[in-house]
């Protein structure tokens, strides 16, 4: 049996058994994976230098490097995440629904984990302990395969997970990762219906794809995002200015940043060019529509591909538009359905604009970059859906749970 | 362009129209619908006649004949359903969570549609206006696939409702059918992405298996059910007779049907002569364990492939067991999730046959013949989902929507 196989199946085993432990006892156990990773940080910041010295000899990036490596300080940030998670209210158990038949039948919908996770992501091991805890915290049995410029890292915490969860009432086969650095292993996941009830890939586009495109096991997608900013005729220049840098250079590299700014042309003709010049002077790469350009000369000639790019970086699309119902149409074409913002004083233009674009979030006079599940006050996010099955936009803890029903009778058949 | 693209790209267009309906058009709509169903009633029964004489042609078995052919009767039951989707709430729009973040945003979650919905199936007409009817319901435009032995029917059928739409407020593109016979029409709406939103199979177990394994467009799994009863040591022996001989006979061919029954020793000692009697006087063929065979002499050996075999037939699996314990583990290792259910008068062992059984719906002292989205009084059913992931269990309208969150700022931007 291969490693997949063989830890997909130890990880269902243990599901069965952690659906119906309590809060107090995942929480506890949660408490001494938070212990344990503190106890133990030099033996995984030994094992994380390991990664780090073949990374460096690899040639990985110095970003990418950063990324990888762990501190004191990175640890002890993961072990407060797992304390954060012990303070979320726990979904498991929850009745959404109770309703009698009049055939005297009583129906309960009630909150249950969804099985075992599968979760495949990249380089960052604060993701193994992240996953761990959320899983854990919601009756999940989980299955990481992270990068394999991270493997000796992501084992040696996960040796020091296990062995915390030796003491307590949860099955140590809860928690399980794969350590066949092969890719082959992932697509063995991708197919391993019966043992894994859901995959969540984590990471960038082309993991997020080829999981996607090649799983059979039911997914839950995360990511990419190509989020628009339309700024109105109505707008006051202040706040767009505001909006529009705080949705590019916050953060750029994340999916909630902004990729094309929509700009009114009556606006755009008094505006433009000063927002321009801000945005350039931040180190923002402009390129634009042939309009844009007449208006501020830090835009260059946007490619007809630039509108469907996510740059996740300091680059910037600008088109300058005659009316809401052209940007509604833009976004229509160019949008992932992830974040899309408008800022205006038109309360009509804001109704349409919420109520017409089809995407996770649409904003009205607010950056896009609070598409999070701190910043919706969720207390942790397992990612960011851009599939409109199951959940969609930030996930908190209820999107790892599923539901079932429990029927009362006292001899009812059907006729 | 194919015409699976062209359609798909049709409904498209359609879908961010329909979101924006409200309830009144969609149900004028429906009501179009229904009228013009009985009014073309003529013509609808003669297209399906060609379609019944090439079934009888090309060899179809009567059942499968008698599910193709459309009555009168038949048409106006069509009718009537559309008529009942007509009272039911619409879920578009509802608000499902409202809460404002200390920096004084204020978020909505909403309901909204799905988008385009991609439903493949088989012989039967009348799926065709149902799935029309309940997606126009909740704003989604659908692409249908039916089965080639219904093509004229189906065709005439859309034909007929699409002209229903056109002195509606619905767009006539939310309504699309696929014409083109060939299996390759099936394979390329399974990787629709971007065009299709969820691909919802209905049918027989190749069907769905097909689309679970082939689609990169989301797909909810409808179908497989192995579902178990069992009859506790306490259970009262009528009411364990009566829910057996229910569950399996009162319609065999169906997915919440049993097709293992699991009885206590002690019980099956005292009353499992009689029950064995009753369901083979009934037609029922019985395969069982050694035991089950010493005490009922009208059971066979079951082959070890039985107990994972949807009989969907006048044909029962019975084993006895020593414990609770033993009727868990029987029913994690064959169940299909679908629907489960204890007979006892023990409330401990009902209550934790309730909690530990993972499976969509699990019952105390009824039949599993009512998971059914009428049965449990949702009005409509698309389905009964065998997966974790967005439904479980009978599918009502709320299943066919997603959600979007709304944000309103003032000028927000994240520190």
């Amino acid at each position: 049996m291969s490693e997949v196989r063989q830890k997909a199946t130890i990880a269902k085993d243990a599901s069965s058994r952690l659906g119906n432990l309590t809060t107090g006892q995942k929480n506890t156990a949660l408490l001494r994976m938070a212990e344990a990773l503190v106890a133990e940080q030099d033996s995984i910041i030994a094992a994380n230098a390991e990664d780090l010295k073949r990374g460096a000899d690899t040639g990985l990036s110095t970003s990418l490097l950063d990324r990888l490596a762990l501190t004191p300080e990175r640890i002890e940030s993961m072990a407060e995440g797992l304390r954060q998670i012990i303070e979320l209210p726990d979904p498991i158990g929850d009745q959404l629904e109770s309703f009698a038949r009049p055939n005297g039948l009583r129906v309960e919908k009630i909150r249950v984990p969804l099985g075992v996770i599968g979760i495949i992501y990249e380089a960052r091991p604060n993701v193994t302990v992240d996953a761990a805890g959320l899983c854990l915290k919601t009756g999940n049995a989980v299955v990481l395969r992270g990068g394999s410029s991270a493997l000796r890292s992501n084992e040696r915490i996960v040796e020091v997970l296990q062995a915390a969860l030796a003491g307590t009432d949860v099955p140590p086969g809860a928690l399980q990762l794969i350590s066949d650095p092969d890719r082959a292993s992932v697509d063995e996941m991708l197919k391993l219906n019966g043992l894994l009830d859901v995959l969540i890939p984590r990471g960038g586009a082309s993991l997020i794809q080829n999981v996607v495109k090649n799983a059979t096991v039911p997914v839950i997608e995360t990511g990419a995002g190509i989020c628009h900013t339309f700024v109105d005729e109505s707008a006051k220049p202040e706040m767009a200015e505001k909006i529009a840098i705080n949705a590019k250079v916050q953060r750029p590299s994340v999916c909630n940043s902004m990729e094309t700014l929509l700009v009114h042309r009556s606006h755009a003709e008094q505006h433009l060019s000063v927002l321009a010049g801000k945005l350039s002077a931040l180190g923002v790469e402009l390129y634009g529509c042939p309009q844009s350009r007449e208006l501020a000369p830090q835009i260059k000639t946007a490619a007809d591909e630039a509108w469907d790019t996510e740059y996740n970086d300091y680059v910037l699309n600008v088109k300058v538009v005659d009316s809401l119902e052209e940007a509604l149409a833009h976004i229509r074409r160019h949008g992932t359905m992830h974040s899309e913002c408008i800022v205006t004083e038109n309360e009509a233009h804001a109704s349409r604009f919420l109520q017409e674009v089809d995407a996770a979030a649409v904003y009205h006079n607010a950056s896009t970059r609070f598409t999070d599940g701190f910043e919706f006050g969720f207390g942790a996010e397992i990612g960011i859906s851009t599939q409109k099955l199951h959940a969609r936009g930030p996930m908190g803890l209820p999107a790892l749970t599923s539901t079932k029903y429990r029927i009362y009778g006292d001899g009812q058949i059907r006729e």
